[in-house]
């Protein structure tokens, strides 16, 4: 089985089933999304969508309302073709632990979701989701899925991988793999089971090429699309790897392993 | 013609000449390479070999004997395949007018190299290729290819841009599209004609979907080998491009205008 481990809901929601197809893709781990950036035909509509996603990642803006809608929307994606997704759902960055189970027992675990995520934590501000990492692991470990590209640096890394050590029950993604950071990742992550390794948004091959080679057991395909397209995203992991059954298993396997899919 | 616009000397030779034919890659724009990771085949070799990188790419190191030693080796690599290659050749950040005429004469021209690159100007240092442009003026505008993802910013490009609206007979190649600048690039250079984008390195598709959308006639396929396969990064350009006419462009038209080749 084919799984796209980390895309966000596209509109039309056809269009994404198109692409899943188009890469047969079997099965997509789906994550809200407040913005649609896939639709903007600009520049400028573009740059709209895409400011609003950077004052979000940068911290700048935090819309409870815009996330609760984006999870409605994210639900009612999957009930069109349960077959076809699996729900990952947000949670605002920030929460005390209490607050954190209220809303994990109202948002995500009322809605099926399997992990929690994109969070999307500020540079410095790793300490924020060790509330999380306890919520997490009281509820029954849900994975957590972490953006590690910009503007994280590799600091927030290291302090994110040692609550990792902390809640060694909590499985962690590490999204985009670390971003400029990706060998130092790849370093620091050797004693940390816990720790997955998301291959989206690399910039280069190298970094998946050796995240693969270190770790054919916890390394993830994914597209993020709307960011890459699932036939590209795929496409790019078939021409690194070689060996058919490590392939299979950074295909779908690994992820299928830890969400027990299938 | 399949134009590689930019991929550096990789080493044995033979790979690299393996994997332009894999790609089905006429013809390579070459570039020096003073580390060789391509041949690292473990993390701690790999690391060896981009801290090398790192350090001249920041600053710390700028050999010149080691630039020397690539040039000699990028000359010996294109003698062996003449009608594969046609060099760009690299020289010293931060050389003054009469600097950069000495330097350009005894290692660009006398190698018939056809431009000159990667540059690697620091954050905040872009004054110091002042002189490069009046230099590359002086001979015939030889075009300069800049890398423009980290470490520069938006307004390291943005002082790059205003030098390429100065000496607009220099055609200037922004390396990697501006990297997590890139929607910013593409603005700025609307109204820039002898700027010219290369599509390496992109960690989102989104980057080269509108750069190519916007400037068909301005945009570049690299695979920024050994960092991509070259047929790793036609594939993602061939997978983003409908317009067979606009791809063949992107894919080699384009730089064989600017650089007067077939």
């Amino acid at each position: 089985m084919v799984i796209d481990s980390h895309a966000h809901v596209m509109l039309p929601p056809k269009r994404q089933v198109k692409l899943m197809a188009e890469a047969k893709v079997d099965c997509t781990i789906l994550f809200t999304s407040m913005i649609h950036p896939e639709t903007a035909t600009s520049i400028a509509a573009l740059e709209e969508e895409l400011n609003n996603l950077y004052d979000i990642l940068n911290g700048v803006k935090n819309p409870l309302n815009e996330r609760i809608r984006a999870i409605e929307e994210l639900v009612t994606v999957i009930k069109k073709n349960p077959e076809k997704y699996i729900g990952f759902g947000s949670i605002p960055i920030g929460l005390s632990y209490e607050e954190n189970l209220v809303w994990i027992d109202k948002y995500i675990l009322a809605n099926n979701f399997r992990g929690i995520g994109e969070l999307t934590p500020g540079a410095g501000k790793i300490f924020q989701i060790e509330p999380l990492f306890r919520a997490s692991q009281e509820v029954g470990n849900l994975p957590l899925w972490v953006h590690t590209f910009m503007p994280l640096n590799f600091e927030d890394i290291k302090e994110l991988l040692t609550l990792a050590k902390k809640y060694p029950a909590v499985s962690i993604i590490l999204g985009h793999l670390g971003g400029a950071n990706w060998l130092n990742t790849l370093k620091a992550v050797k004693d940390i089971p816990n720790a997955y390794l998301d291959l989206s948004a690399t910039f280069t091959t190298m970094a998946p090429v050796f995240a693969i080679k270190e770790y054919p057991e916890r390394t993830f395909f994914s597209s993020d699309a709307p960011y890459c397209s699932p036939l590209t995203a795929r496409t790019i992991i078939e021409q690194l790897v070689e060996d058919c059954h490590i392939l299979e298993q950074v295909l779908g396997g690994n992820i299928a392993r830890l969400l027990e899919i299938g």
